[in-house]
């Protein structure tokens, strides 16, 4: 699934819905860092390793598809945070289960501690694993597993 | 929340899914009026008082995202029909969560008299107030509330 | 429906149990508003428009079932917050389906951030519409709606 | 509803998210045959007939929307595939209520044999009729239909 | 249970909530007889056994639970349309098992045709039988079955 | 539906599985009247008024439909007591929806007593009537509704 | 919440409907116990404290509601066992949370052992405390705890 | 599971029951055309191809598992209706996973526009597609998807 | 229940739908014993004891239902495997409920490894024991089970 | 069931699982008071009457089950607080039902103002009485029951 | 996973909470037969066969996990009569799927016949086979299938 | 929370029923890794770190239990894997709560894509976060976030 003989190991971060507020939105729920911040410590985590990181937010349901089904031959692995897609969208599962390229399903906020319609997703059963409630730090825990994982 | 040394209140009213087929849609549950004329008829009321119009109308669950996440720092109070995704849509829910502005929820047809599945609403928790079956003029009540709540 | 030839329409104003209470039962639910200013400022409105107003305060169901029934022949419209039998009472729904009688529900707090058992009411689906949320102001709300329908 | 003196009826064939995978995509479930190759066969059998066809594949649920509000005027009959939207999609739904154009439900794979969330569909109640399972011929099948109906 | 040497048995007919509308109320669920024409095709079936009638109708929940109460020690038999209570009232069930005086449940329209609500009532596992949809003639088929239990 | 110049109206008398075993069967439940006492009953009732019964009892779900599509044009009215099947046939409730002749359910005891699954009755919302609890009398009953519907 | 410097708490014991039957009503379930002689022994109990008692037994849900609120400003403390109501009445809920007078709810049989119905209170949740099946002992109790509670 | 060098394929279309009554039952719901028709039209269509058709109808449940036992081994494909068993009958479920022959699913109805205990069936999952609402042309197009599957 | 003074215990071994294909149909869950092999074993075990087999299996519910009438008086026990009806025959439990032979139930394969709707039976809480899992030796099972009671 | 003879009466006082933490853990839910001051408490009450205690706490499901078990012969009435084993063990429950000792449960805090799985206990229906809500005063209320009880 | 060339299959008896209590406990529902009759019975048998039984009773959730873990390597089959622990461990669940021993489940009671919540077990559909109801027997005929599935 | 001037973090990793069996059980699910191993790579990533680490695993939930109890006071953070006891168990729940040491849920396996009972876990709202599906490594990542909290 991830290309053999490349020198890097491509991953790309895909966000949802309402992450580009990240930071400014609810701080009590998601904190005050900003998806930058967090893109700027992965980028120094990956830059330690063979690993290329690619970065796409999207409010669009269909833009995170289209993203999605882009990666099929040029990703190695995902992690991804759908936001409030990861409750309501079969289609962006459908995607993801369609190219086949492992993902990590990552929550910033501990999704069981809030309403009830965010403690099911679509994605957790397709995801290799699912992490939520470690804060901004829970895209890093994802970007090392892939690094002990692709052993990189 | 709202801009306190404004001379006049910003307003959106936001429609979502279908509603720019009102008019000639379904006539029986909608009735004749279209978005033009409800838009009319707000602006006439909003004339007599110091209120300001930004109407907005999408079938996009990410434009009214988008158009909800830009409403920070310029709007002061929403009047949000979100049609089909006000049952479905957890991701445009955060996004209102997100921003934090004072918003009404209005239906046109009377929810409660049509299929289970739109006796729930994603917005109805979140929103400060919530109308379904007056019509067009339910557009109108929600902006009287919103002039009687701000003095304007 | 509504007496053709008078010079004014009569609109009941319906109000179920505790209801009297208003304005010193849980202010941080209900607010500080008394059933008595309601009515002031219903009687302000209605004043300024063709509208002869009766108001009913009861916490017996069955004193509810009966002005509902003693309405038939000379209330054109009704204004209803049943309060907590909103969530219990069939025999109030019947009695309305059989007098005929266009009404509107109100609720003064947005029973959609309360408890499970506030999220129905047996009244909804026969109201010609609903509003819950407005605080007070939702009586004017719904007299203004009936004014407007019945271009008064 | 049909434009009774054209010579040719307008069929919109509508193909939702991930259908552009078709043939590459989880071939155990929905087979080796592209997208392209239906509309191939399609085409074909519609030459044979006065039938017109008009091809919309889309990931986006507002696109899809978009495509059936501009169908209304000058389409007959429509087949769609909505694939992940099938079971999530009010708005949709909405739109496909609204323009009262009639159309077949098609899926390519047997629904009811997958997970549970997709053996509801929120279309199948307003389509004139569904079929599931009948693979890539499940086009021509309602296409059949529509011929019949038409007396093509 | 029933007074063994009396020359007459003592039957309660009771009418709960809106009963009192009969005749006038939604016709073409109710029909067009009134509850003093069913009293009076009652007082003639009862005027040729060895029946004494008691009629009591009240939209109070409680005024019924007193009747029932009342009843003990004179009432040999009961026939009972709760109306809307039947659904929803666990009091007037608990008065009605505390006197342990058989009764039968009569509802005049078919329940089962009407909203899923109306398909349980409080009263039908401790009546004696219930019958329902058969119109006003239900009264008398339930006031023959007593005649014929009590072989008058 | 019923022949309007006939001498005789046409009543079928249908019984459901093991009520052949009536007044044998577990008649704590069922009491000791048989079968054939229900219909000596009837018969005496029936040579009263311009009524001609018709007697027919299978445990098989295929015999009691092919006896209902075969009343089509002869039988005037029918009382069911589909016991067992009731409850579970779907098939029986299309047979007796598509001859479309006025039936009463009966059941002989009060199925509001039994287990929760004996709660719900197929037949019930497309008959005319449904009693329940009145012993062998319902048949009784259910005729005497028949004869007073029919004016016989 | 008590009168601060009042000699005597005041403890309003407030029982609904049908618990005036008892001692009368179903012994197997409610005991031999009438409730003259609870409020005997409540009233010896009391007379060793600073207790004063008020009785009210209705079997009227708006009776009950109107005590609730008269207590205001005069109750100290209230013992309730609303039987039948303590399951259906909303209204009643929400007097007691109206006038936020700390409350016990008592009920005399264990409800847990009867129908699944009387399973749910809904002022279980509001009450300070709640007990069952200790028989009319449990009032004793209620008070008891009152009396520690008050340090009277 | 097909005989690969017959010259025939052998269909099975197996109906269940009331579907005998087609053409007169409910034609609102199931059209005009008779089973007669229904037989001839597939005939026709069977003549153009090496197609055998061999037609069953029954009330019965156990007939229709008795066809489906006796297929084996002389029939290629089936085409099954089961009508009202299509929701109740595992005993036919169990019939048909037994002897494996490839099966279509036809339902001449939308069951999706009718009772909610229609929109559940039993042999969903295990027949190879399932179509519904296509009227009787559904038959047909079962029909020739057997025949472009089996390539006769 | 069981004949007093007979020298042989009469049991009858009733199995339901598909049961007679046993060894053919889907051996990898039933197994490659036929119903014939089984009756063997059994006619052996019974041979060892004063049992006198009786063997019935029918596809039909009617044909169960009608033989487990007639076996009252003449049956002492039953060994009751009803395949596909165990989880929807109500008729049928009540024919077993009506004659009151004790019975146990016997499933081949272990229902609970199976599909969610096999995990209910209507027979097995009124059956004695209830088996299931242990394939054909669960009738030998069963059979060694009425030995030990009846002390054969 | 007590000993009859016996000068005292043995109660034991068997608590659950993190009881022993109680006055440290949570005190906004359980308040300050140590298991230590509620045996202080019992034992000044038990002293007064012909009361003998024993205490037992621990954390262990199974020692709680031998703890009852041993009870047996020896014990005369029990009072439970099972913790979070009353929501979660059949196992207890049965060792309460085997040995037949009449119990009172016992909760301190109100369990209805909690967690939705907390509504439950698998004790309340086998329990002589249960409480909840009273704070460590409950179990002295349960004592008082037992003393009323037992007439000590 | 047995032991091939073992002269004796090891056996394991394994029972959970309040099986000690056996033939003391509630005896109409459990009867009078103690554990340590049930294990004189299956050492007789099992002295016929070769097989060796270890007989472990636990009233401890865990003790019965770490039975279970040892007897990996040295056991060949298992009886589980896991009581109470059936309907609530998970952690007993996995203990035996880890081990892979192949087991039956016994409950000597038809649980069938009791609450709902002994309906369902957690090991059911990890047992080779399970039964219930047959009473003490029950244990010898899971060691008769063990024997026979051996081919001891 | 946790010790301000400790030169090292205590931290306890807590393993409940059936992980000491890691590496050998079900390694298609759980892979295999020992839990020795496991402790090995924490080991080795704490000594890097001011980390002191303590291990438990216990098949018994009382112990695990007491282990959370003792660790009030030492321990600074924990990661705990409770396996089937985080399905079922609210005492371990609550002893969570009661210690308020904050803490990391694990679960190795992807819970998602296992049985539905797995999917709700009792510890996931009050854990800080929850991570499942990263096999072995997954402790690993939850000690580095606390490495992280703690910036240790």
């Amino acid at each position: 699934m991830q290309s053999s003989n490349s020198q890097k190991a491509n991953v790309l971060v895909l966000n949802g819905p309402n992450i580009n507020l990240l930071g400014t939105r609810e701080p009590d729920i998601y904190g005050h860092t900003s998806l930058a911040d967090i893109e700027a410590d992965l980028i120094k985590l990956a830059s330690a390793h063979a690993v290329q990181l690619i970065f796409k937010q999207s409010n669009s349901e269909s833009e995170l598809i289209d993203q999605v089904q882009q990666a099929r031959g040029s990703v190695d692995h995902m992690i991804v945070n759908a936001a409030g897609y990861s409750h309501t969208s079969i289609a962006l599962r459908d995607a993801l289960s369609a190219v086949a390229i492992p993902f990590y399903e990552v929550h910033i906020s501990n999704i069981y501690q809030r309403e009830q319609f965010r403690h099911h997703s679509y994605l957790a059963d397709i995801a290799a694993g699912t992490l939520s409630g470690f804060g901004p730090f829970g895209y890093s825990m994802a970007l090392l597993a892939i690094i002990k994982q692709l052993k990189l």
